[in-house]
């Protein structure tokens, strides 16, 4: 008898092969005198640079396989082993306490990871994960332990994990791990995430997967529905080698429309573009056939480092992708630090509410050297394709004009050096504060675009923050509210003839893409991978005929009846 | 020469005497060997239930003169002091460590004030608060040191402070202190609602007052344009004393309408309604002459305590209010706990971002038996008033149904148990999330009425912590935004023959009040002091001139336009 495990579709695909499961081996801790302080001094530095050798090949290879902010990750991992406050505190207890090196390592990390996870934000959190990671990795090399490495499987297989760390995601071969399936995580979350952008398919979140799973045991893994079949009967074989044979052939039926317009049955043209967060991801866009680059997150030219960017940084970033995009529209959005994204290096208080708190423009508009650093080098690099530059967490007109000022001053500043800039930059806002949504009509008269931040905009518009699980329910694209705040700016923006972008994770859900056809979206700005399903979805939907469906479906009460509604209607 | 200091105007009002500056004074903490740790126990003991003894008085007081919630504090207080967490480890360190009793006690609060300002959270960054209060009144005592306590004083005085503890204001003799003004705080900070509810003119927030002002210098507190005037010329003696006449004239004159009806210069009667946290604060709310009360929070039942309110306990307490209310509307909202407001006792997960986590409605359809206890007690006091119920935090109508259901099945149960209910009760909800405005006119269908939150509506609207004192320029009461959505929310009441109140901090705001009346709000629920004032107001406004102006105001493009067209045109 086969087993069914439900859990949430994390990507697409269909995997089937033998489990394999990767545990993290529980590491015995043994505290002992030591008389010979020195050489367990070296010992233990021994040890941290072998885990150096190890993270900096990882880290390389993540770089050429999965991009800039992936191997950040580990650029941060290698920093943790470079912390003076935490080396020189173990090799202090070693040689103070007589202990051995892995109970001094063991309490420091331990103490360290305490403090972090005590702070109660997000980003601590992580910094405590990358600690505990890090910290096992020297462990295991003292203890000399081995790690069922997910780099060592070398033969087809499915992977089933607790969870994935980045470390365990970024050593995955995907010539051999064909899928995965995990107790814990959200769609959200980081080996989802990667999943995607890897395209392996993956089933997430699923509570009891570890428990009932063997090594050895055949899966199918569903990702597309969100399953995982144990142990599956001939028939049920039969029938996922035909679901995984249906999707190989869509996935080809999209690859034809690399190269072709998004083009509605009813002959409308909309813009479809990808969201990047590095230069590298751009190749991704392009194999894609992105139209464009709706979002470009700037924030992973922050992070993992510990100074801010420079200029000269800055601006060789913005020039490579512009240039790579070859004159294809390319919207870079300001630093949008803050909130769940801190940078330890600014030093930024700590908030109860990071969410509603001091983050993106108005992190910039208080620091302005930071901003206009920024802005100089997007000013420079505009000449270089065509730029677009949009204001994050804008909330008042009084904020975009102040905004739009610094870089205005910059722009003089730059034309009086004789440094040449475009002349053709548009100037737009994310639309992320329900304040913007509805003063939009206003909005529309001073700015040149407006994009939707759906992952934003939901949370504040149902006051649920999306990153706790609590009340993940109110999490409502669909909710009536949204779709009518969406109208009121797309309305907004098209009586001033200006146009209307959306870069949150909902312009890529089949689900919203036939509403937010009908009320007239101008560009969908998505994952790279999912802008081919969105091209096929989009030239099978008329937009009079979607046009239509709008006043039924923003008169609903709930986004229930709009999910069955588009299911039945389209 | 005298000087001016301005700060944030936090209860209105002249007051004129010499300075008292309330010092809390430094401990110096030594660390001993003691031998006999036996007889340090005992002198710890002994301090502990001498500081005990103080809090036992000034809680009796308390709960005389200033209500039950005001009281409460002073019950954490004595719980802190009987929290054998705390008690037998100082106990303990004194057996263990053979130190003196107060390094012990010193050590061991630090731990705990360490502890919990740690959380990172308002409610438990209180407790570290208390802790410290609690502390340093039992060291005061092992040191036999004397406070400079604000119950000693027995001549007019301005009391200067960094800031008032609850202890302080708790003690303030209101015939004694004719104001206070102080370094630290927000026109929402304990210090500033205390010094509205005492009536006690009172300037907050100036930053430096402590350190500019000597014992005995002569002061004016402008409590209505917010400024400390520092040994003040005859002139300006003159000035003030005037003015101060002036503002009881004014009072005097609000004072006659205490048994008005509220009307208009046009003759439209809108509802004027107080805010309430416990059944002692109707006395305030009849002696102001309000018409009803438009909010009951009623947490201060669950809070300061270590569990649950009974049913029969809370069945008392709204009994007593509607009774005292004498069949005039009492709006009283359900259990909004969470957020920033926790309860120990439910033990409740913590949270990023608490504001848009678990909590009221929320946290009540998920633990049901604590809502259906309060709704019982509700259900069973109705037959004593005229009780209306409002739900707060409503994000959705799938939220409001099931709320309603629950009612309905309790309403049943108490029917089939013969218990007598009333069949007039309205059922309304807080209109304080975005979504909820948004989709009005759906909820408007189902709903008897609704009740504006506009601190909490005002916050998510514009994703700003309305705690945080880096983003409170974002708190905007007069964004047009805002107006548009209380606009949305009475326009979609009216339609159906439903009546909207507004229950947070703006309703009570001369300049909000012209917009709110010309937008056709129909109860302002405030302060109990507002109440007279308000009235005054109202009744030098035309509601059919005010109303003419909203098209102007809905179409402003800033909170500072709005302002400024106020000021010119009512």
């Amino acid at each position: 008898m086969s087993e069914k495990i439900s859990g949430i579709a994390a990507s697409a695909g269909i995997a089937i092969a033998k489990a394999f499961i990767l545990e993290n081996p529980e590491l015995t801790i043994e505290k002992k005198r030591v008389e010979d302080t020195a050489s367990e001094i070296n010992r233990f530095s021994a040890a941290v640079e072998k885990a150096k050798g190890e993270l900096q090949i990882i880290k390389e290879n993540a770089l050429r396989d999965l991009g800039e902010d992936k191997a950040a990750i580990f650029a941060a991992h290698l920093l943790v082993l470079e912390d003076p406050e935490l080396i020189d505190a173990v090799k202090t207890k070693i040689e103070g306490e007589n202990v051995n090196a892995e109970s001094a390592m063991d309490e420091i990390s331990g103490m360290f990871i305490n403090m972090f996870e005590q702070m109660d934000n997000e980003y601590m959190k992580e910094r405590a994960a990358d600690i505990r990671d890090v910290s096992k990795r020297v462990l295991a090399h003292l203890l000399g332990v081995q790690f069922s490495s997910p780099a060592s499987i070398a033969e087809e297989v499915i992977i089933i994990a607790e969870d994935l760390t980045p470390s365990d995601t970024a050593q995955l071969n995907r010539q051999f791990v064909l899928g995965f399936a995990t107790d814990i995580g959200g769609r959200t979350s980081h080996s989802a995430i990667m999943s995607r952008s890897m395209e392996i398919p993956a089933v997430v979140g699923t509570k009891v997967v570890t428990g009932k799973i063997q090594n050895g045991t055949i899966l199918v893994i569903d990702g597309i529905d969100g399953e995982v079949i144990v142990d599956p009967t001939e028939e049920e074989l039969v029938l996922y080698r035909k679901k995984q044979d249906q999707y190989k052939e869509q996935k080809a039926e999209w690859a034809k429309l690399v190269n072709e317009q998004t083009t509605t049955s009813d002959s409308q043209h909309v813009e479809l573009a990808a969201n990047i967060g590095t230069p590298q991801d751009v190749q991704g866009v392009l194999e894609n056939g992105a139209e464009g680059v709706g979002l470009y997150r700037t924030e992973f030219l922050y992070m993992g480092r510990d100074q801010l960017p420079t200029e000269e940084e800055q601006f060789k970033a913005y020039k490579e992708v512009l240039e790579k995009m070859e004159g294809k529209p390319v919207v870079i959005r300001t630093l949008d630090i803050g909130g769940d994204k801190e940078l330890p290096y600014l030093d930024l208080p700590k908030e109860m509410n990071p969410f509603l708190g001091f983050r993106a423009i108005r992190l910039c508009l208080e620091q302005q050297d930071i901003f206009r650093t920024q802005l100089r080098a997007l000013l420079r690099a505009s000449v270089h394709g065509n730029l677009k530059i949009m204001f994050p967490m804008i909330a008042t007109l009084v904020e975009f004009r102040a905004a739009k000022n610094v870089l205005l001053e910059e722009k003089e500043k730059l034309a009086k050096a004789n440094v040449d800039v475009s002349e053709n930059i548009e100037l737009g806002i994310m639309v992320e504060i329900p304040s913007t949504a509805v003063l939009s009509d206003r909005f529309a008269k001073e700015v040149d675009f407006f994009s939707i931040g759906t992952n934003d905009l939901i949370q504040y518009t149902m006051a649920a923050d999306r990153m706790n699980e609590r009340v993940s329910y109110l999490y409502q694209p669909y909710n009536p509210a949204i779709l009518r705040l969406v109208q009121m700016v797309i309305n907004a923006a098209h009586k001033e003839g200006k146009w209307v972008g959306m870069c949150g994770e909902m312009a890529g859900d089949p689900i919203a893409i036939p509403i937010l056809l009908g009320l007239g979206l101008d560009e969908f700005s998505m994952s790279a991978t999912s802008v081919l399903p969105a091209r096929s979805q989009l030239s099978k939907l008329s937009k009079t005929e979607a046009a239509k469906h709008i006043d039924t479906i923003l008169n609903m009460d709930t986004a229930e009846e709009v999910v069955q509604f588009v299911n039945e209607n389209f």
